[in-house]
């Protein structure tokens, strides 16, 4: 029963917005460390590939929020949350490495996140639950 | 046991911003394409029309995000996505027409909404769950 | 067999953003109202205690909205909303007075907050279950 109830309950939320200029998506060594081949390949195709690459970011920095882990030691996690869209066009959330083990250890089974873009601005929002 | 366990699950999120003054609430046909005349007389009695038109929309914007469909084919549906305050002054979302068959395709049975604006900045949120 | 399927039920939402220089946290008056003495003291403590400061604020009236309650009367509740760091750094609720009979009356068990500021703005999301 327990389990049951456990099952969709609220883990953990995130919040994060950056200047769109403030992300250096020009730089090739930020992008390599920080996003997979496929995300800078999907943000590149888009029509303002800075734009997407800055909401992709904060999107990552939202989900990180959302798992409610210690900041210590993660300064190089940012490319373990995968962040696609889906067949939908939703952006869709896959964890690898050490985000999935963090989510692992706090029961969190879901991650949802949305991102936003004005002419200046990204902001994401993420949901974990258990 | 599944179906329990599956009430109240999270189904998708939503975010979205734009500067009030790119909403053009002062233009009729826009208006009535996309609020009902609830939420337009609503929008008219508050201190800033501007302002919660802009509310409003970003609202609307951000619950269809949170439904998690394609945007194909959706561009007239945010007439469909009514948001009324409650007794209490809390924004409510009553879906209609299209936006209610999607959510009901996809289970969803809640969809809360949180509005904010600044001088110049509309922002919501919106949380579907299932 | 509800009663489970209740728990972790989203109950409310929450958004709200504000101009970092328009929260005035040099007005000890303002501080004293709205935030414990633990809350004042881990800001004063931070880089840049007026971006804490509004973070916290909006946080604040970012819970108020997710609880779903009528605004009249409320406005010396902020104090009653206290936003503290865990041990790994989350921003956790702990409710207080009339916040938290408030959350108990709707049958609010839990708020997930999160926090964040740009070099002007400051923007939080809040998350109520029953």
């Amino acid at each position: 029963a327990n389990a049951l109830a456990l099952t969709g309950s609220a883990a953990g939320v995130g919040v994060d917005q950056e200047l769109i200029s403030s992300v250096p998506s020009w730089n090739l060594t930020f992008v390599e460390r920080n996003f997979t081949d496929a995300e800078a390949a999907y943000c590149r195709s888009q029509p303002s590939p800075p734009s997407s690459f800055a909401a992709r970011w904060v999107g990552k920095e939202a989900v990180f929020k959302s798992l409610g882990v210690s900041s210590k030691g993660a300064a190089a996690a940012m490319k373990d949350i995968e962040i696609l869209p889906n067949e939908s066009g939703v952006p869709t959330v896959t964890l690898h490495g050490e985000a999935k083990a963090a989510a692992a250890s706090r029961g969190i089974t879901q991650v949802l996140v949305s991102l936003s873009h004005s002419e200046t601005v990204a902001i994401a929002f993420a949901q974990a639950s258990s």
